[in-house]
Formats: structure tokens, sequence, C-alpha cells
């Protein structure tokens, strides 16, 4: 018998697209579907960016530098001193999207048996990568309750084995929407210098800070060549399409190892590299518009979820999530029910179930994840559904 | 100590660029490279495709679908039928170029430790792709005294072990430019039936050939089950920036795998994909012109590199490239030699060392491939400098 790999069937499939045929199905019955499911915001994306490659001029659509075009390497260098970041061209090698930067990452680092160490919930992708990549996760859980702030130092030398290679954070977090402090990446420098680790440091949504000021891992002094940074200008722009992110090291035998990588595939795509490059140039208030619409919309989305009876939803600092604990037994089963049998004048929600994002199996089993890239009027309407929702579904916990 | 992974430290660098130093700095001494090296055509991307690109009007750049535009996969259809491969929607995956194609199909069919078998001289990133997946290449040999055509059915049932999965063709080949022949490929078919393999068929230059016919993997009857279409726009329509390519595949089993494989990078590139969309729609003459171009600059190249004393260089049926035997003891060191000491009237030729597309280590050693990516005037010069450069190169083997 011909079969698939065993690493084919191992890969999971995506936790946030498996509904994916139920909203279909309730769209088709004439059901709204309010999407806060998926990160993909609603945000315009700069128009003088898009212009940018509308406008460019040229006869041949070349491969790139492996590394990305050497003009966007400069530039980026100009966007990174901005926020207090301290690289070189050199130190950046171009990827296609973050998810790239992470496979790369993962690959360069880890060999097959390898362990890595994330807090979860998280990125549920960092699973499919580590499949790819043969290497094993090693979940130690945050809390809802503490608002999903780093693990204790102990919870972390608990997991650490001769194996563990890296640890992985995302700052400000996807899914949890926390916002790691100075002091909580201080803690993580600490770890892997004592214990010789890799600080993988995902820092997609790095603009998106509503409390208090972003970390970086590149801010670590003293642990410079265990630092790698995974970036995108996915979500910064509303650009999730171009496929264009970044690894950036300051390790030189990183850096030769990840080229390598990034020779085999050749380059990263080319009108993506020509908009990255003009987003450089936005007017430094362009974040300024941004967060204020991100922010204004989470304080409307926490404010609607704490007020429903049951619901617990703790205030995320960064990012465009934030996660819920629900009174219901299964939020698998419930997300599910939204779409096939609720509506609520014709209109429902679409939810990511939390389970998807932990790696320990029975965590997460009450709790959704809640994408706020919907204006305020379209998350108004989506909080309705939910609180309607609530209000008469039988699998109920309380 | 921290360290790189064995598989970061594994991975091949890329043959055709490791001379790039050299070029860089025989360009710096005012010295003209004619780069035959590597494959990245001059032929000017059709305008209309890029206009496709320029007059797109969306207001935000949104992940597509994982398996790429819908719209783009029907297209598709319609260009798959014109060159009579008959598939579906849902049999295509939209990739990140080729290159993930490659990826994807290997991680998907083989597990680390499994082997996969390659006529040599064979694409060098087939290496770098099996690293990434753990899977152990076993090459066969491909003679340039048969004008590299298929080993013999023995050849490849010596290499054939309990670990392997899949045979890897390349179709009409880069680097040889050899057309398989549909008696060789209904050889393969064979193989494959017998000993239960998948045949990956790279097939990126399909429209580029100059003798004989295409036979498609996807034309062998009563294999569907086992064919893994690997393609790309970046040759056919001169996009190598683009990054589009497709997986194509009957296999049910498999499609689902590599879905999820396409689900953890979320989605291909979005502005090419528009690109590529446009593309089915170009004139069906558009190849007559192209397919015209390159099979005058065979005619020339192949021509001259015969006419040189001690060169042997058999007619590639198709691709854009050709290997040649050279009178030298060491290709790796003519070429280097041919950038950093030599010129003729100011004006050198890089080529890429045949080497580096073997798995045999001790093969190549006195062939080159040539890349005929530049006009008809640019050949005869480059060629006018191969020609000096061998009357005088002291590392001579006549």
């Amino acid at each position: 018998m011909l079969t698939i790999s065993q690493r084919g069937q191992q890969m999971p499939p995506s936790p946030i697209r498996k509904l994916v045929p139920f909203a279909e199905a309730a769209k088709k019955r004439g059901t709204k579907v309010y999407h806060l499911n998926i990160g993909q915001p609603d945000i315009e994306t700069p128009p003088q960016i898009l212009d940018a490659v509308r406008n460019s001029d040229f006869k041949v659509l070349e491969y790139s530098h492996s590394a990305g075009n050497e003009s966007y390497r400069k530039k980026l260098v100009k966007y990174y001193a901005k926020v207090g970041i301290n690289v070189t061209a050199e130190e950046i090698i171009i990827t296609t999207g973050g998810s790239e930067a992470i496979l790369f990452g993962f690959m360069a680092c880890m060999d097959a048996g390898d362990e890595v160490i994330i807090p979860e919930p998280f990125y549920a992708n960092y699973n499919g990568f580590a499949v790819e990549a043969g290497v094993i996760v090693k979940p130690i859980t945050s809390s809802i309750e503490t608002g999903f702030a780093l693990p204790p130092i102990e919870d972390f030398e608990k997991a650490i084995t001769p194996k563990t290679k890296a640890i992985i954070i995302c700052n400000p977090n996807n899914p949890t929407g926390y916002l790691y402090s100075k002091e909580e990446m201080e803690v993580l420098k600490q770890i892997i210098l004592k214990h010789n680790l890799f600080l993988f440091s995902d820092e997609a949504y790095r603009e998106f800070c509503y409390e208090g000021t972003h970390t970086s891992a590149m801010h670590l002094t003293g642990a410079e060549d265990r630092i790698v940074l995974m970036d995108t200008i996915s979500k910064r722009y509303s650009a999730c399409g171009g496929r264009i992110g970044a690894l950036i090291t300051k390790n030189t035998d990183l850096l030769n190892a990840v080229m390598k990588f990034a020779q085999a595939r050749l380059s990263p795509p080319s009108f993506a590299q020509i908009l990255g490059e003009a987003a450089v140039d936005l007017p430094d208030n362009y974040f300024d518009t941004t967060k204020a619409e991100y922010k204004k919309r989470r304080d409307t989305i926490v404010k609607r979820l704490n007020n429903i009876p049951g619901v617990f939803c703790p205030n995320p600092g960064g990012a465009f999530y934030a996660i819920a604990k629900l009174p219901v037994d299964d939020a698998d089963i419930f997300c599910q029910w939204l779409l096939e049998s609720f509506n609520y004048n014709d209109q429902t929600v679409m939810l990511a179930p939390a389970s998807g994002f932990y790696g320990t199996p029975w965590l997460g089993k009450q709790e959704v994840r809640l994408a706020y890239v919907l204006n305020t009027t379209a998350i108004e309407a989506a909080m309705d559904c939910l609180e309607q929702a609530l209000a008469i579904y039988p699998g109920k916990s309380l």
C-alpha cells in the first residue's frame, strides 16, 4: 500500500479553520456570520503602500536576493531603530511571511527529537512547524486567572531536559493578548542564559500595545547570540496576503545557516517587498490611528464579554485577541452550535475554540479566542448574538 | 555551547551562488560578466500580466485561501486542459513557488530516513529540501555521452531499498535540458507501480521543448494516485519573483495532508496569484514566441560550444540549460579562474560548475551548466570569452 508519511498524518489541521464548513452552511441559509475567529483585520492596507506596488516600473519580475532586496533590508534598519532595536541589514533575512521565519528558526536551531518550550495557550501553527521540523513542543501552562502572565520560572525549569533547545514567546501574545513586562522578559533572559537556550520571539503585534510598553527580546542585553526575532508585516500594515516577514538575529552561525535555507527556496515574494519597503516611509502617526481603533475595539469587546453572566475575559494588554471563559461545557461544541443551530435576527458569530491553542489536551475546554478585527458596530452586534446564545444554550455548565 | 542544529550544518549552500563574490569582485574591476550561471531569464514578463497586478483594485491585502484563490485554481484547470492534463480545481494546491511544492511533496510523502531516487545531475535544491525533510537522496547516474537519457531500469532497481518512497524527475530537465520520451516515462510508470513508489515530476519547463513532445507524468494512466506534479509559473512567464507554483495530485490522502502544510503557512502570496490568473488568458501564441527565442539561443550556444576544441555539449531537447564537458581538470577551479584571473576585452563569463548538480562526489568535475537566458548577441560574446579562455587556461586536461 502506498501511504503518505507519518509526518503528513501527524500534521495538525488548522483549529481556527475547522469550523469553516459550518460557517459556509450558515451563510447559505442566509445567516450573517460575524468572523471573530481569525486574525484577518478589516483595517484597510495603507493606500500609499498598495500604490507603491501598483506604480512599480520594471520589465522582468526577477528573483530577489535570497535574503530579500538589500534596499528593503536597509530601510528596515531604520524601522527597527525607531522601535529601539539596533540591527544591521546583514542581520535581517526577509522571509515569506512570519511563517517562514518560524520554520527557518526551528530548522536551523533544532534537530528532530529536540524540544521547545512554549507557554500555552499559544499560536496553533507553532505545532505545525514543529511537526515539519520533527521538534517536540513542551507546553507550560499560563492561566486565564492571572490574565495569562508568564508562568513561574519553576515551571520552565521543570520542563527543561537535555533535549531542550529553545523557548518561544509571542509578545504581545496571540491568542491571549498578554503583553510581557520588562521583568518577565528579564526572567526569560535568565532562563536562556542559565540553561543555554535560544529564545524565539514572535513580535508580529509589536505596535499594538494598549497598557505599558513593549519590551523586545532584542532589548535583552547580554543574550544577543541567543535571540531569534520572528517578525512579519502582515498585522502591522494589514498586509496579510503579502507574505513578507523577517528572521533577525545577531548570531552569525545561525544567520549563515538560515541563509542556506533561504537560498534553497530562492527568494521571498518580490511584489510585497516593494510594499514592505514603502511601509517604512509611512508617517509616524500611522500606528497611532490604527492602535486607537484597536484599543476602542478591545474596550468594547472586553466590556461586553464581562457583562454577560458567567463570562470572564481578562483585559488583554496588546495584539488584537482576547480569550474568554464561557459558561459552557465544551466550547468546541458551543462554537459549532452557534453556526449550526443558532441565529439572532438572522445573525450569528464565529469564534475559535481555545482548545486548539493548548498543547495539553484537556485544557481550554470552556474558553474561546475572539479576534477583534471588526469595527465596533460589528463587534456590538456579534456580542448581542453571543449574549442571546448563552442565554438559551442547553450545554451550560452553570 | 549554544550551537545551531545538525540540519543547519548539513544544509548545502547554493552551488550556483558560491562564485558570486568572485563575480562581484570582477565587476568592481570593470569587467563585464555574462551571467550564464543562473536560470534568471532576461525575457520580459508579459506586460499585461504585470498590469493585472498594477490595476488590481482592493482595499485590504488579505490572506487568500490556503490552497490559493479559488478563481485562480479554476483558471488553472483551463491552462492544464490546454496542455492535455485533466485536473480539477480541488486537485490543485497553489504553493509559494515550485520550491514549496517540492518541500510539501517531500514532507507529506516521506519521513526522516526515507529515500528518494533522483537521476543525476539534478536540480541542486532537491538536496536542500531533502535535508529539511530528513530524506536521503540516492542518485543514479545519467551520462553526458547519452545526452543524459534516463538511466536503465536496472540502475533504478539496484538503488531501490525498503526505505525508497519516491523517484523525482525534472522534465525537461534542469540542469541537463534532457526531454524524457514517452517510452522513458512509461518505464518510470512500470517502476513506480512495481515498487509502490511516488513519482514526483517537476515540469517547470513544460512549454520549452525543441525536439519531440512533452509527456507529463499526469499522462501516465493507471498510476494516477502515485503522481505528484510540481509546477511553477516562474520560468513559463518569466515571473521568478512572484513565487507562485502548484502541487497537483489525484491522491486524496496526499491532497489532505498537503493542505495541512498549506494551512500552517496560511496562504501563498496574493499579488502574484493575480498575475498567475491573468497569465492563463495570454494569447495562445505567447509560448510560440518565447520558445522560438529560446530555441535560437540553444542553437547558438550548442553550436559555439561544440566548435571549441575539446568541448562537447549534447543538444538539449528542452528547458534553457545545457551541460558541456570542458577540456579542463577541474571545472570548479576553471569557473573561479574565469572570474578572478581572466578577461577578454574586459569581458568574462560566469558558468555553474556541474559538480554541484551531482549527488556522487567525484562526478561532473569537467562539466559546467550554462543557462541560455541571455540574448544571442550576449551569448556570442560569452562564447568568445569561453573560447579565448580555454585557449590559454593552464589547467587543461588535453
